[in-house]
């Protein structure tokens, strides 16, 4: 393995949501070949076919199990309820073992999902710590609406906030956010991750305040640093 | 007192730091009668002074110690640094009674500024069990970079993001925020200012890494919700 070789196959755990499935059409869009992980296969089925009715013909998009999926990718994205981050990326993890895994989990706790949770820390630490050192975990995406993702036609106007301990997960991170067509800002060690993963609480708020379908955010002041 | 009373006079405590005085800035500027507090009444008078110079002959700008500063004013800003919060709102909770209070205070640990805090919940929180209901304590401005504030010709790209549990209180703070030429959004509870006070840590994270002086955000997906 070549620290240059580039992504080919994306795993998108959790493809069935809408989180994931916006994720999966932008990324099949943009060229890759987009796998869709579910615990149902016949469900995960179900939904690469219908994304592949939104994409051109040489657009590459499967379905697998979970497992199958993450084996068969060069980087696996966990994109399940709070309530199944934990047990999804542990039934995985020898598939996961020197790949990045890039986490997508909100922890959001129904009904009240408005108000930021209390973390010992962000979601995401907890999930690298069961994980173990051998796989890279970087945090990203979890403040972008699926509302927007799933119009392909729709330019996108928030941006992407990665938090990581490890370089090569962050890098990987970028690279996908870009070619979902959003701009993408490393904010740092894991630990910030649990602004980003609270700030879809304060969005969700806006959402509801205002009666808008999908409020983002964006960063400013970052005239050409990019 | 009456509910739809304008608010005339606003203490900035900790009105000689950085924040805090570019805050008291926008304020004089937009016509409002603000006092400078400080531990050291000299060093107060001597920011005024500073500030008067920026601000054309009408404006009010006052000094005063921070006991004083919140006796004379219908709203209380608290700008100090996080060491000091509780301590300074605790000296003057006697002339906060029955007011509100706008904390600005970030929960910064140098020198690792740029890693956000383990908070048991929000500092904010923290302040408002600290002084009792009788105080209606309001959280906002965190994000909003001293650097821009400082400078009356710019316009600043950062909007304020507000968490209150009193209605009032959010209500002053918006009224305040676009007052200082800037967009505000309610953003849920006290208890989501844990994400506004560590978001902080990850714009400093994203100035060191891309070299920019003042990184801020934007809540976009929001057109005609004003």
């Amino acid at each position: 393995m070549h620290s240059s070789r580039r992504i080919k196959t994306i795993a998108v755990l959790g493809g069935t949501g809408r989180e994931g499935r916006g994720l999966a059409l932008r990324w099949a869009h943009a060229g890759y070949h987009v796998i869709i992980g579910g615990r149902d296969a016949a469900r995960a089925q179900t939904t690469a076919a219908t994304l592949r009715e939104k994409l051109s013909a040489t657009a590459r998009i499967d379905a697998a199990l979970n497992l199958d999926a993450a084996e068969q990718a060069d980087v696996v994205v966990l994109a399940v309820p709070f309530a199944a981050q934990l047990d999804t990326a542990l039934q995985v993890r020898p598939a996961l073992v020197g790949k990045v895994l890039i986490d997508v989990t909100v922890p959001l706790v129904p009904p009240k999902v408005e108000i930021a949770q209390l973390p010992g820390g962000s979601a995401v630490e907890r999930l690298q710590a069961a994980l173990g050192p051998e796989v890279a975990v970087v945090s990203a995406f979890q403040n972008v609406s699926a509302h927007h993702l799933a119009d392909l036609d729709h330019t996108i106007e928030c941006d992407v906030l990665i938090c990581a301990d490890d370089d090569r997960a962050a890098q990987v991170a970028v690279e996908l956010t870009e070619a979902a067509g959003l701009q993408g800002w490393r904010c740092g060690p894991l630990r910030n991750s649990l602004v980003t993963e609270g700030l879809t609480s304060l969005l969700i708020a806006i959402n509801r305040r205002y009666k808008v379908p999908g409020a983002g955010i964006r960063i400013t002041g970052v005239t050409g640093a990019h």
